[in-house]
């Protein structure tokens, strides 16, 4: 019934193919071929190029051909990201295009996965040259803070391109999923109301199965009236399809209204993990650990109450993937949480920590620690965020560890 | 101004004294000491009588003394209980009484923290001992599930003493605790409409200034009418005042009204630490691990609704640290995740493992799981809480912990 009419299937683009995207690509082919009536079988996704060399261990290792070869021809030849995501074989429906606008130009579905830094000059290369209809889904977490606001990577990439983009976030390591262990996660996906076409005649349509508006919907805002329908040609892209193109039987998903949440969920989740590493750090057990995952979900809650009133859920924080599981797995091995525990244990800071174990790369915790902390300053609301405010004071070594629980007791 | 016009003090008793009740001494020990115009000095504790020899590596390890004692004198003596709670100091203001009856005679507040299997007995002991108008709080986790239908522990202490009992749940490591490094708890404390005292004249009270009736609250029952009120010579005991009994630095109280949210946490958190044991012995990772967690959690909420629905809310599993924070705690190295861990390990039952490595103790989330399960049967609900019914089919070897992902999948 939701095809009924539809001469015409989506066409998917991952945009991105480090870790994650090629992760990304993996499920996604694997459900493009399970729902033919919906999708094009064919996915393309954008590989950033670089010349590789297959590493030894490699079981694409061959020693009559040990130079250097371009990403994007050896994964299109094994079907392997042998860089980013050695030892996984991708279907081989997924087909890697070194060039962003190529890669794009036909697709309904542009779903990025890509270090937030090149979002962009990314989404500015890709600006009129995609489907004026087309639709985003955004994988990259993080937020963008500033004095000005809070900016979700979802609304750049929307508003740099005129297209709706959506969210997915959740407890999601993604070499996990790449071996197909279970896992969950949170999609966010709303669009206003800028489709013309009408309701059914026989009763409401339901919201899973249209992504019309719902009568409790905002009237639609300047920005969003000049979104471009899907044309009627498209099987809709309701809550029900844009699951059916995630979902797999060891990728649960839950579709979520709420980008807001999803996408602060994966951001402010990097500082509780710094929290939760401090305390873990000094040696205080699990119970302590445990309260500064509550009191983080909470300021979660929080942040998004005062900063998307209209939007943001409580639930989104307390019962999903994206919130929840993800502060939860943050907290048991994730990187910002490891980094923060060596700081302590060894006598260090952060940034020493970051700078002898990553390599060159940085911890999002640090960076959003920051941010936030400059926002909530700004709004005069750093004393309502004790703990967000606690790992900053901590990082700038204006206050210790051992400072937490007095820190973070409310004040009565 | 809480105490104006009271002339007599809260006497205060510890009614257990193994790990965790002689935890709770301490911490109560302290807080009485830090307030006393509230309670009196001397808080008791009834020691369940036994002889003990102090290990040879106690501090208080004598060879001229190398003899058994009993531990109530010895307690009274090192202020240590050298069995179950070795190397704390304990405040000199607490005395062990192995006399129950004579170790609560006077108490006007009971804090029960006994294996719940002894309850039944230790209240029949009490029954009509006590001072009439004493308020409880069950600091013992678990519930009593049958066919019949979930009793709270702390409802089992109040019916047989016929007094008001609240309780007492959250992340607590009980030796982390003792150790002082920093914790959370959750409180729960509602009395119903009992008091004789009228509201003050100016203006409502405030649900924290005393424990009389708020408007929304449902009429007293025939039980609760039957409550006898507290004398005006004592203290209320207010939100705020029992939250001073219980509040120290290291111990972060949160007090709420919803004292079958707490207690069921407690209880039901144990059947979930068995699915995460489950997934983490198959090697799944931590996106399962967290999957399950939450997924636990909301079946936790929905419990709440279905079997308690005047009372229950769900943020106090979302958002307390009886909660949320208590299920992360026993995911992480609870007894029964590292027991149901072991067995997919291993490939043995949990009931193989249990005799195995536990020395003849149980563990509570099978019991807990089995009850739940047969009375969600007898309900007709066993499908609405799938990661319970998953739990119970997997320990009944009815199902494989490989199918927990497909199991706990929601049914569209």
């Amino acid at each position: 019934m939701a095809t009924l009419g539809a001469q015409k299937k989506h066409k998917v683009t991952i945009v991105g193919s480090g870790n994650w995207g090629t992760t990304m690509s993996k499920l996604v082919a694997e459900n493009v071929k399970a729902h033919p009536q919906l999708f094009e079988e064919t996915v393309n996704m954008w590989v950033y190029e670089e010349e590789v060399t297959i590493p030894k261990d490699s079981r694409h290792y061959d020693p009559a051909s040990d130079k250097p070869q371009k990403l994007s021809e050896l994964f299109n030849k094994v079907h392997e990201n042998v860089k980013y995501l050695p030892n996984i074989t991708i279907p081989s429906n997924v087909v890697a295009n070194p060039d962003v606008v190529d890669s794009c130009k036909n697709s309904t579905i542009l779903i990025f996965v890509l270090p937030h830094q090149f979002i962009p000059r990314v989404c500015d290369q890709l600006a009129g040259k995609i489907v004026p209809y087309a639709r985003a889904i955004c994988c990259t977490k993080g937020i963008d803070v500033s004095e000005k606001g809070v900016r979700l990577m979802s609304e750049a990439i929307g508003m740099r391109l005129n297209i709706y983009c959506g969210a997915l976030s959740g407890a999601n390591i993604a070499s996990e999923i790449a071996q197909e262990k279970y896992s969950e996660t949170t999609v966010a996906y709303d669009p206003p109301p800028m489709d013309s076409r009408a309701p059914t005649p026989s009763g409401s349509p339901t919201s899973s199965q249209v992504d019309l508006i719902s009568p409790s919907k905002p009237v639609p805002s300047a920005r969003s009236a000049r979104l471009k329908p899907l044309p009627n040609e498209y099987p809709p892209l309701s809550h029900e399809n844009v699951r059916k193109l995630f979902h797999r039987p060891y990728f649960h998903v839950r579709i979520v209204d709420d980008v807001a949440g999803v996408s602060l969920g994966g951001a402010l989740k990097n500082i509780i993990a710094l929290g939760a590493g401090f305390v873990d750090g000094l040696g205080w057990g699990d119970n302590a650990k445990a309260a500064v995952m509550r009191v983080g979900i909470l300021e979660m809650v929080k942040f998004g109450k005062y900063f998307f009133p209209d939007s943001s859920k409580s639930t989104t924080f307390t019962e999903e993937s994206c919130g929840v599981a993800d502060v939860v797995t943050s907290c048991m091995g994730g990187r910002n949480f490891r980094c923060a525990k060596m700081a302590i244990e060894q006598g260090k800071t952060v940034f020493e920590i970051e700078q002898e174990v990553l390599n060159g790369q940085k911890l999002q915790g640090t960076s959003t620690a920051y941010e936030v902390n400059s926002f909530l300053t700004q709004e005069g609301k750093e004393h309502e965020f004790p703990l967000f405010t606690a790992v900053y004071n901590i990082l700038e070594k204006k206050a210790k560890p051992e400072d937490i629980p007095q820190l973070i007791e409310p004040k009565d």
